[in-house]
């Protein structure tokens, strides 16, 4: 086709498993729904199981592919460095990219501490390079509508957040002891895994964290290791994270996490209450948003069961008519559009990152991590959340 | 009627506002809908307000009314007293009545304080009389359903309790502060009036709480007095109360108590997530109870929606046929119905006393209350709950 | 209790079974709850198992007993008559009320056939009397809610009525044959026991109904006789039909009625949807009402969960503080407070009979229901419904 | 990258716009979620407005654009003809693509009446390729499921098929008239449009329809003409149609289409009802199934709410991990997977026709609706479906 072509932003990603795919289908599918300021190329993927990088490479359209991180990052041709992989390693290669110039875009959560997420952040500011954090579900249509009421003022003062992220895969005990399940890898359990993606909907839709009570708990203690067959081995993070929360606003949180809820797959739910309205959401419904409203009359009044599909909602537009429900890795194809933009916006002299959730929120969400890891450690006290 | 009549049961009541209404109703309906040991018969309310007492008698048909409740207590044709009273003043009427020899039906929140309720059990135990606190809710068929799906092993090892209680009638800031908004009266806020159910139904359905967390919130302090026009006074209990709780059986659980949830009117919610299952129940939807069994084939798993209306639901086959609902009195009928079969299997012999919850599980209550006050008040950190 | 008493109004019931029961609970709580013209006596209750009517009689406070429906009417001290007997009973007893001048409130399906309707509302006419025909799902709070909502404009001009009454009791083979499934007492199966019912809906929220198509099937032909044991009948009446019907006003209808919608105990379903608004209801979930407004704007459209317990909701505000739902039973509460209002309402004056639904409402019914059974011996063409 | 490609098989497209980007979508998606006998390549896509057509290819990489669809068809390396047309227009270009041999992927509804239905099918078989109708509902992961439940024998013989196809954006009086609304190029309005689709998941999951009565109703009758700006035209097509049917294995049914059910955007929902168990689905909720079992011990009988996200479920595991939804656009993914399957499976040597939908479904679905046509210019009696 004969077409005038948009500029290209040479991409790659380090990572092949779950995130690899979310993010490339991401990156491939937002040039066909979106209009994003680039083209995005998949230029290099990167990864240590050749076999299996090969064929993931090939499947998703990555021109290249290579084993070692550091050849990636030392290419003149990579424009931006997308981060697929366990948390351990999110640090060393971030750092890397931005020193390298890269413009990142960085899988979650964010780092194994705040004193890593810290040297991230300082690296890519130092850079000057755009970064983003793919807390993804702050693109969900539904969630966006969430913000857009509180911004207009339709929930009023904000006294109650009540959250929580629960899976149950751990429920079978021969589940095998992976990286996520270690400490040196995962940082922590469902409170890192979880709980940074309900923080950072806490964030977005609440606001700053100031002090923090966290109760941690361990269900099954030993389980078989995944790389020793026959063997068993010590589970070294907590099975359920639960967090209460005091917001600088005012509002009182609760979060809970787990990988116990017998029945949920997916569940990221949040309740809002304020003095005018309501909201409440369920990933595994994510299409929808629950809204109540005081200013209806009395008579009136019920949480309304909004179905985010309208052309007046963000994102979901680009997508089908109205009725027609998008699923869970649309939020990945948001975040390339905009972080695509983002790109463009800082060359344009943006002085800000022009993106969020960033590595600044990175670092937030770290803080509040932190602090939940003492109070855990001291009898689930309330604990203050140190300041940016 | 030529009918051979039953045995009659001589009742007293103490208070005549909603819950006077509400325990009325409860007598009124039991020998119309179950059959009882005894027909009760509504002997004398008691109350202050007289004019409005002689009404509230006439409608519900109490046979005297008397503004002194001691006189009350000393009449001999009495044979129990129910005491639909504010909490403080449970211990002193409940005390009295136990030494007069009358059988006591309280209701909830049980007492001002662990040493009242220590107070209140101590003299119920030595007086032998039968007693009974009305948390009402666990005799919804729903919530009886739940209990017995756990104890068939439906749910195997419980893991969380995630409840929650709320009601949103102190989000209008002009509301006034009445007993309930007093230390003096009504103890605590949300914490005592709601934790106290929520709580029993936790001992209920999962077992003993060992230690507790406690974080509570004022959100509006200064109200306009009830009793005073014109003038404004303090707040002086929480607006919200959040509890982290440990479980004796090793679940951990969370309740979430306020009376600024805007859209939700008296919403009292539990999930209970276990090995081999899960439930779910909500009282502004409270004939359904959610079931969720991992003995389902993996295919057709799924939270059940179980209308609690069947034939072989407890309570419920004695009111209309499958498929037609009860609503929120028919708690307190069932309860007068077992209270006056209590108060039988007591005078045939019963060593312990024939119905729960009891004074024992009030002084249960107040522990875990108690221990969550003293964590509140210590940057809630957790704190023992106190051995029975 | 010395107490200023209202007049009374002494009523006889003829049957005293399932509504037998239920009608006796409408009178018994109606002055508990609601203040109502008078005072309901619960003077003689009629039946012919005399063992049985005792017990009943005994259970429900009915003063006196009588097993012959003539002695009954003929007496001087009788007010009104309530019949709670079978369909094919209403007419006969009915016009013998209404021609001895007592007041009739009348359970449904209300008669046989047209013929009959007919002759019953020229003898209430005539004979000037109350008639009230008991489509109790007219004063659920919810139900009137919808019509309130429907006469403030917010749904437009309605375009739809969606409708169905499942049951399941019949997919059950060996549920043997009774009044119920026979023609000659139950004129008709779930066309007349639940069609009525929901037909009676749509004319109180839609209006007329001009002409109508039904299809009815057989899926189980013979069953167990349930008057002599081992042997087997014929099922005489349909065990499902579905109506599709045309409204004066230009709405279009559907209403499906069956025994055999399994899963389904007492689901009486309703969608409307107008050019404003629309509005569902589902009697399992009896006190919520889904509404939907374009007045909304756009971004904020969607369904609203209203729970119709609020004081400003008719009727429920006389029970329990918001939050706290109804059963079925309370709909007949609702009915006998406004009969005893409207008897009062007659005696001062009023033309026109002051109460609905009513035996006119029976014949509009009986026109609708005699046209499906017409329609339903066409190959299910559509049939004009008679004018009034 | 260096990769043992597969074989292609090279695709056309007729047509560009909403069914253009959804095929074009299915066919770019397929071959990285799924690993189907062929890579898919996008040849060519065709349309008359150029620019348009231009714009479209670039996006979705159609590698040529054609304005003439019969020098598409003539072109020999084209192995597949994908007809994302409007319904007037599918039967010449079905018909000429399978004379040249090539395969065809047919976008629903199939034809604008039986006879040019039956001789698509006809030119199909004649020729021999592999022909496909894209009733995507089938491909739905739940939807699959509830056909697997009802094969396995769950729901028993199935007695009712309750359906109604509902969407609401003809409520707006200002929507003009487009050919959808014309009678030559649409046929009717939702009786074609969303009947189609309703009684397509009827065949698939009760069976033959036997015959047929059918409701049509007109609301409003004018409209602006979207091609003639100022003027106004007739609506030539139903704004509703209301069906009743009777299947071959005894169900009744009932399927309720239309464009004016104000708040339901896209709302395709079923209920089935056997002697064993039930199921309830809503296209607005896609990724659940409601399942009810009679097998279930009485006690804990209720509508299970299925999430169809796990491994178990057909498709879904392609996907992401459980709890993780798809949405709209994902059949038309499955659909592209499965044609390309049917090819190799043609090419294999396959007798029968090796996918479904197909051309026959396509006549099965016309016989229908014409019957239905012809019974709603009848009196809406009931007409018998041809037989095939």
């Amino acid at each position: 086709m004969a077409e005038v072509k948009k500029e290209r932003l040479n991409i790659a990603i380090l990572g092949h498993r779950f995130m690899g795919r979310a993010h490339s289908n991401g990156w491939a599918q937002t040039t066909k729904f979106f209009d994003p300021a680039f083209e995005p190329v998949l230029k290099v993927a990167c990864g240590r199981d050749e076999a299996d990088l090969r064929a993931f490479a090939g499947r998703w359209g990555w021109e290249e592919i290579e084993t070692d991180w550091r050849r990636v990052i030392e290419r003149d041709d990579i424009d931006a460095v997308d981060i697929s992989l366990p948390t351990f390693l999110h640090a060393e290669t971030a750092i890397a990219a931005a020193e390298a110039g890269k413009h990142v875009f960085c899988e979650k959560p964010f780092a194994i501490d705040l004193a890593e997420a810290e040297a991230m952040l300082a690296a890519a500011e130092k850079a000057g390079v755009v970064h983003y954090l793919n807390h993804n579900y702050r693109r969900c249509p539904a969630v966006v509508l969430a913000r857009r009421l509180i911004d207009a003022g339709e929930i009023g003062e904000i006294h109650h957040w009540r959250g929580a992220y629960q899976q149950s895969w751990l429920v079978n005990p021969d589940h095998p002891i992976d990286w996520k399940l270690r400490k040196a890898t995962a940082a922590a359990g469902p409170l890192w895994d979880l709980g940074s993606h309900a923080i950072d909907l806490a964030h977005y839709l609440v606001g700053d964290i100031d002090a923090i009570g966290c109760r941690m708990k361990n269900f099954i203690t030993e389980r078989p290791l995944a790389d020793a067959p026959g063997k068993r081995g010590e589970v070294e993070v907590e099975c359920a994270a639960l967090m209460t929360t005091e917001f600088a606003n005012g509002a009182l949180g609760s979060i809970e996490t787990t990988r116990y809820a017998t029945g949920r797959r997916n569940r990221h739910t949040f309740e809002i209450y304020g003095g005018e309205g309501a909201l409440a959401w369920d990933m595994e419904d994510m299409n929808r948003l629950q809204f109540f409203s005081q200013k209806d009359p009395e008579h009136a009044r019920g949480f309304r069961d909004i179905l985010a599909t309208e052309r007046c909602h963000d994102y979901v537009k680009n997508w089908w008519p109205p009725g027609h429900i998008i699923g869970y890795e649309h939020g990945f194809v948001h975040a390339a559009a905009d972080f695509l933009d983002a790109v463009a916006a800082k060359r344009a002299g943006a002085a800000e990152n022009p993106i969020t959730p960033d590595f600044r929120d990175g670092v937030r969400i770290a803080r509040v991590l932190d602090a939940a890891l003492v109070s855990a450690g001291s009898e689930s006290r309330f604990v203050a959340v140190a300041k940016g």
